[in-house]
């Protein structure tokens, strides 16, 4: 009764959902590992244990042996990917972005609800970060009363030569767009952004701090520093009118050196989001046994591609952009 | 030899400074408190040892017993005050801020240019204050790179019905101003307001959010929400190329019972600040003493209340505002 | 090639273990669930979805259909299932204590010895909490020097009425015990027992407070605090002779009302804990695929028991006791 | 009407006293420096403006030019100079110890108690520093139930090589067998000392903890380690039987670099216990203008030393040593 999933990338992130799959989620055969490369597929499927490999994704969709797919291969493939897996009526998670084109992504959602019922998870993880669940819980409660503000802050140890101020908006920021959105329970209205400027001339990956208001008139912070250079840290902050809330990562242990009392923080996003990622794939597995969908749908992965699309406008020409969605299908 | 002090204003903030300057602050006397009210003028004499009690103030600045002043009556007060003061050739600590209109600012500055030198400290006592002041000393020493961002964040717990988001930036931000300009070393060259709405309809004490550039390519942002609720909280983070510093209030002890562990906010600004403003009229009663000014000058007062004029009027108007100093003359 | 585990125990610790081995293990089968109370057998297998469920635990044990066992029946049953284990040459993971009695802990060794390989896993589950992984990773890494003393302090809720200093020794201090001496690799030399008095004579869940020698020369003292009242709470701190480590408990969000900053304890130990007997139970299950033993071993459970009951004896006649171990086999 | 104080020593401890006085004390005159060492004394004595220096402190105690004195000498002249003072009719604030030799406290409480009135007032400041008076006014509240235990642990950088043990005990640990006591509010039975043994043979200043029970039944655990080498670094903790307190120490930033989070520590004592000493000594010229004593009596520095020989008795002969105190006189 292991569910038998078929898994399309063996990238970073798609070895560490295999590894994810094989040691930490019972229930679930990793039925193949596919990639262009057909070594990196075999080096991952070893590892992982899973029982087969392959170079081409769209024979992994349609293969009878799958019963499930994990999206892990370059950002451009991922619409046309989810729409194969649709097709097929196989269920799909999707890593982030369901595709950097607002237009793409109403394509994969018109193909959902034509296919009448939901498919597609999109992999914004955070939704099921223990922090982030804790912050929800306790704004659901009351403690803090209406939300007012979040502030999200985004760092990254670096980011290449050729990383720009937009990929920082279309690559990273989709994350805070959409765990910010999930929190407020609310879609944006507008976006400003605005550019710091390195002194350090060599220095890149250029930072970006957006505004962004609700329609319901609350406000969202947004910095992303993918050059930040200290550690891997994602911090946010959800005031209230009652109260305020902010995320704490997890920390181990401390150090007493040398004068200093020291916590450290992770070079990249794994341990920060070990457990989101467990807890998500677990969620996903869960979904396919239960047919009841989980986490994020395609709809929240185009809200997201929209804001990042409004976002670069906003970069280009200075000032607010407004932010106008298509219609809600009555499938989310 | 002990300095003979009069001190205008006998409100909360002059009470307070009485206080300071009677208990923690040798070589100073307290000759005289003045105050419209002259029942409350004698009630902080009484408490804090003063002398003798006025309710004219260009009297006290006049009085030859009196050899240096300390301005704490009402905002609209200061700049008329404070120009008697350079009249009389007294060196006098302005409490913030030096005028709400910058070119009532500059009238000081041209009072102070005439007399040729350096008379006028304004209280902007976070200058002081250990935190920013370990902060800056982290920037100087180079551990966190340039500075690129300062995030400010200033809450306090409960606001007045008439308090509107105009009062929140000429009457909070300013402190954020100075401090952020302060710690950069760099003039602002705009200011950008966004405004959060309240959903509890009885809420007063309108937030806003500041999004300000400094000629130098910095972004400092500013929170001001003057009805968070939860307690007098200023949080500051200065984002450098590097790494990164935050401040830390004053903690004295945690608690833990009940399943929590909890530690406490002050209700109001001045547990949070109490060595800050020690600090500051210490080092102000030393200037007097050796003739070299200390703290924010009238120039620095002037700066602040431009930026405050700029970011009403993106307040009324939206979008980004320029701001267009005049020419900082050489005495400062 | 699952591994099917039959399950002794449907207590709190049984279902516990249950709902990991069936929700966060890959590659193994609940086969069977084993309680003297069939009915509580029966719901515990219902919720985890095991095959089978019993009230015979040797019967479970003999089964040819179970490959490894979990013991998590009550304390004094330990020691004879575990030796009925290694008698049908299965892999046992026995809750902790061994048992009470080091000499019938020295029982159980003697039949491993004999059986010439290493079945057995005693539940000391901190070996694989990060925190504790953190610490002994820091010393080994030099970061502090050698060891020099260990402060760990063990506070729950609340305890019955029952619940005696002794008991304090016997069964929470076990866990401290063994992480100590897991952590400085030493084993104790003298224990000395204190015992402070409650005022409130409704308090219940004597405290005991410990100072033991280890043959190296390092104190490690330990607090057992069963009726804290404020919540769950292990705290541990290293003290080298260059530095010092503290553990840090998991905290996922911190909020900010009512002039506090406030963050939550757990009711029990098993949040505070999840993670590390996810990772014992994982280790646990590699360790049956490999054939390589992980964890403490049933010599380490004797050791524990040695400690605890000198404890006794300080605590009943007061002063230091020594703590004189059998010659260790070379199996471990 | 300022009150002359002369000051007997001018070492580290004097210096410092000097700098409080003259900088941060309204209301008084620093008289005279008196060190046996003149050059040191006029150092100091330029520093801090003192108006005339000596190196006779009984001609110093005799001078009716000084009100009050300050006495920061070696610590066996402490009691000597303490008579003299009392002889005088001077109030007199003596650093701690009043005496290593708790008979030679007894003699200076005779000759307090035969002039009728408290003029002696002892050094011990942490009575004075925010985070132990905001737990003491916590227990007080009943926030945390009656006391239970409390933990205290005091760690230096380093000591010399000629360091003992017993030097822990007289030197270092009178500072928390005091404000254990005074937190309390108890006396104490008995103490029992531990030594962990150092690896590095190079390393000097021997560790000691000690187990001290209160005649009320509260155990109080001291951890002297003055060769803790990451800093100095006083905690405390505070066990009641519905909830716990620990101090925190005054953090003003902290940094975040090379994947760190960073938080520093002092060097020694003067940072951490700056505000104790400011509070301590503007109580005590408080005290004496009014005539009502503030801080620590000569019986709580006679109750500490008693302590500390007891501990010293334990320390050589191993085991629990009982505490006998004389009968308190009604003066105190």
């Amino acid at each position: 009764m292991s569910i038998r999933i078929g898994l399309i990338g063996a990238g970073i992130m798609g070895a560490d959902h295999a590894r994810i799959l094989s040691l930490e989620i019972p229930g679930v055969t990793l039925q193949q590992i596919c990639d262009a490369d057909a070594a990196r597929a075999r080096s991952v499927a070893e590892t992982s244990g899973a029982r087969d490999v392959g170079t081409n994704p769209l024979a992994l969709i349609a293969d009878k042996s799958i019963d499930a797919v994990l999206i892990a291969s370059p950002d451009h493939t991922h619409a046309d990917l989810t729409k194969a897996c649709i097709a097929q009526g196989k269920p799909v998670l999707c890593e982030k972005p369901l595709s950097p084109d607002s237009t793409e992504c109403l394509d994969v959602i018109a193909a959902e609800v034509k296919s009448g019922r939901r498919l597609v998870q999109i992999g914004f993880m955070r939704r099921f970060d223990p922090a982030y669940v804790e912050m929800k819980q306790t704004l659901a409660k009351g403690a803090i009363g209406p939300a007012l503000m979040m502030h999200n802050f985004h760092r990254n140890v670096s980011a290449p030569a050729s990383f720009t101020g937009q990929m920082s908006i279309t690559n990273s920021a989709p994350h805070e767009f959409d765990i910010a959105r999930f929190m407020l329970d609310a879609d944006y209205e507008s976006i400003s952004v605005f550019c710091p400027e390195f002194r350090d001339s060599g220095k890149t990956g250029a930072p970006v701090f957006m505004v962004l208001k609700t329609r319901t008139g609350q406000l969202v912070n947004v910095e992303i520093n993918n050059n930040a250079a200290y550690g891997y840290d994602v911090r946010g902050e959800l005031v209230g009118e009652k109260g305020s809330v902010f995320l704490r990562s997890p920390i181990n242990s401390e150090l007493h050196v040398n004068l200093q009392t020291i916590t450290t923080y992770p070079a990249d996003w794994r341990p920060r989001f070990a457990e989101a990622y467990r807890l998500q794939n677990c969620a996903w597995v869960k979904s396919i046994e239960t047919g009841h969908p989980a986490g994020a749908s395609a709809w929240d992965g185009y809200a997201a591609s929209l804001v990042a699309e409004a976002g670069i406008a906003s970069l280009a020409l200075g000032g607010e952009v407004k932010i106008s969605s298509a219609a809600k299908p009555s499938l989310y």
